[in-house]
């Protein structure tokens, strides 16, 4: 099978790699035909070209691999890619996360393919493992350390000790964490993922944005760790969404778990993600999360997929459920200078220098509540009240 | 697709019901027609038959499902189940570990298929996944906690401090260990395990057998638990293997953890397993490796997959390895009250009481030279030194 690569960064140049050194019979019978690049860089290999038509109304390509990342051009050179009749896989996991039903409708239009399986977990074979679990169960919970770069911060800092501005330099500095750092360190790439893992597992869109409650690791500081270690936890940025019949609770949070917790276990730039399902139970994932090879592995599975016509889960989307945060109750530690005491009147409040534990509060009054607090307050959950559920 | 079920045990009864009770297309699909009982219990379901014959020249049944476990008849069953025409799923790790090729190049001469996901595992797609990543990686390292009977009962003399004798009590109560629990403590279920899925991982055949280094937790005591938490320790019974060229290694022994690798979260009778792959890197599952719906569970994902035609890899097994267990070079601590250092005079040999550290030795000579003590002596592998490989 011939296919194209949109964009030669870092998984472009990786999938090139994977299929150019490939010794399996599935690599060998595929190619790499055309890459799209900027204007300035055709001259460096014949492959190169810069008009996506050359692409679009080649019959020889069967497949487009899309990995230019961001929403324009990815979304429109997408949808022209299943209306020219190619398949499309794709990394981009914000461009998914708001048009998968779009993206899916137009491939079921066309009779073509569009597979993402390296735009959640990087290289861990998530989506193809949630779709099928779906075969057989209903998933009522999906859960995980979704993003690499934060783990590898929070990892870093419970390890030296190290303030939060130099880890993140550093980070950057090994190419863990891009210039601009936010997506990864306020959750949004975090939502993206577990957007795209709830509208699978739940058979729903559910769209970033506002109402999905998220709070990053922008404000923990050296202290922050240290508390926490003192009293027997690892901090982690989760992602978790629950369903019960028609409603769903989704958050991205700092989350304490202690050290004989699997999450405890997960350092460096792994991911971790879970579901659990009827039959199967609790089923869990880590790998790498991120990186040219394995994420550009999780693109080759998807374009292999496509070659040996092993069908994803068809997926509608179309199901209506209604996001309730107000559910889920748990223990939080909050770290402010503010009196939180008599913003929450109606929970147990106790205070330890900074720190406040707050006992038995649902997650949407918590978020709202550090929303309001000035400063940089930083805070998390307590997961122990949850151990059942984090095995 | 109407199937057939040998046995109507834990896992022949979870199949049955996971059909009975499904609600979603893959499984409305599926009806199960005949199965396999004693001859005394033929008159509690019509479906039930005593007479293999009803089944392999019944022409509606397509696939069987063996649950007898053990060697026989089951490995004559698959055999005439296959010559039959018929497809074979399988949960008994015994039967695939020593006849994988045959039942392989059967189901080929036949047209049909055979596939074992259960076996291995449990609920957790492991052979599916390792297969996955076959199709683009090789794969060097496969490593884990694949028994939940030895991981309940390490887990639990690490919560309670409880006897090994008790705790088995109480794993045999609770259904999690059999009566005769030899296979389960010893290390035999592992080496099957482990054996299939070396098999798959470098194409050849792995025999079960004395050259096959094994050391079980029988002699585990409740002092040998303490000794190891009281130096930040937690055991756990792993199964590895690596290979290098046309060599591997291939062992089954105690190994200690430290709380913060992830193999020390693993509790309760969870499994464990990974792989690590060219591409990939690290990647490892965690869930629920036994019990009647995950089990179940796993065998109806192979009943799917032949339904659907997502055929499996196809190996011939056929790579000609070489066993080398002297080449892997690790710290070890030995609880016995011989006199080790004279035993090792070529080794760093230092004594605590009676626990005997030995550093940088081969996995073949420290188990030899344990084989050779008398008493109950126990010993545990350090994988501290080999924390990069434990992420």
């Amino acid at each position: 099978m011939k296919i194209a690569i949109l964009g030669r960064g870092t998984v472009g140049s990786g999938v090139d790699k994977i299929i150019a050194d490939g010794q399996t019979p599935f690599l060998k019978s595929l190619s790499v035909k055309s890459i799209f690049v900027r204007e300035n860089k055709i001259n460096l290999d014949p492959r190169n070209t810069a008009n996506y038509a050359d692409i679009l109304n080649d019959p020889d390509i069967d497949l487009v691999v899309e990995t230019l990342g961001g929403l324009e051009p990815s979304h429109s050179m997408i949808v022209e890619a299943l209306n020219h009749g190619k398949n499309v896989v794709t990394a981009n996991k914000a461009v998914v996360a708001r048009h998968i039903q779009e993206f899916t409708q137009l491939a079921r239009e066309n009779n073509v393919k569009f597979y993402f399986e390296s735009a959640v977990g990087g290289g861990i074979p998530w989506i193809i493992n949630l779709e099928r679990a779906l075969r057989i169960d209903e998933i009522d919970s999906i859960h995980g350390i979704f993003n690499g770069t934060s783990n590898f911060i929070l990892d870093q800092m419970t390890k030296t000790g190290a303030s939060f501005d130099s880890v993140l330099a550093e980070a950057q500095k090994l190419g863990y964490a891009e210039a601009d750092s936010s997506a990864d360190i306020d959750g949004y790439d975090i939502e993206n993922k577990l957007c795209i893992s709830a509208d699978i597992a739940y058979n729903t869109v559910v769209e970033p944005g506002a109402d999905l409650l998220k709070f990053g690791i922008r404000n923990i500081t050296a202290a922050d760790i240290a508390y926490f270690k003192e009293h027997g936890w690892v901090v982690k940025l989760l992602g978790r969404s629950f369903r019960r019949v028609d409603q769903f609770n989704f958050v991205v949070e700092p989350t304490l778990f202690a050290p004989g917790q699997i999450e405890a276990g997960v350092h460096d730039n792994y991911n971790y993600v879970g579901l659990r399902g009827t039959t199967i139970g609790k089923l869990t994932f880590n790998g790498q999360g991120a990186g040219m090879l394995p994420t550009a592995h999780a693109l080759v599975q998807d374009i292999i997929d496509i070659q040996v016509q092993n069908d994803h889960l068809d997926r509608r989307f179309d199901k209506q459920l209604n996001l309730d945060n107000s559910t889920k109750i748990m223990d939080y530690i909050v770290r402010t200078d503010a009196d939180l005491a008599p913003l929450l009147p109606d929970y147990k409040v106790t205070v330890d220098g900074n720190y406040w534990l707050v006992k038995q509060i649902n997650t949407e009054l918590i978020h709202q509540t550090v929303a309001k607090l000035s400063g940089k307050p930083f805070f998390a959950c307590i997961n122990g009240g949850a151990k059942h559920e984090s095995r």
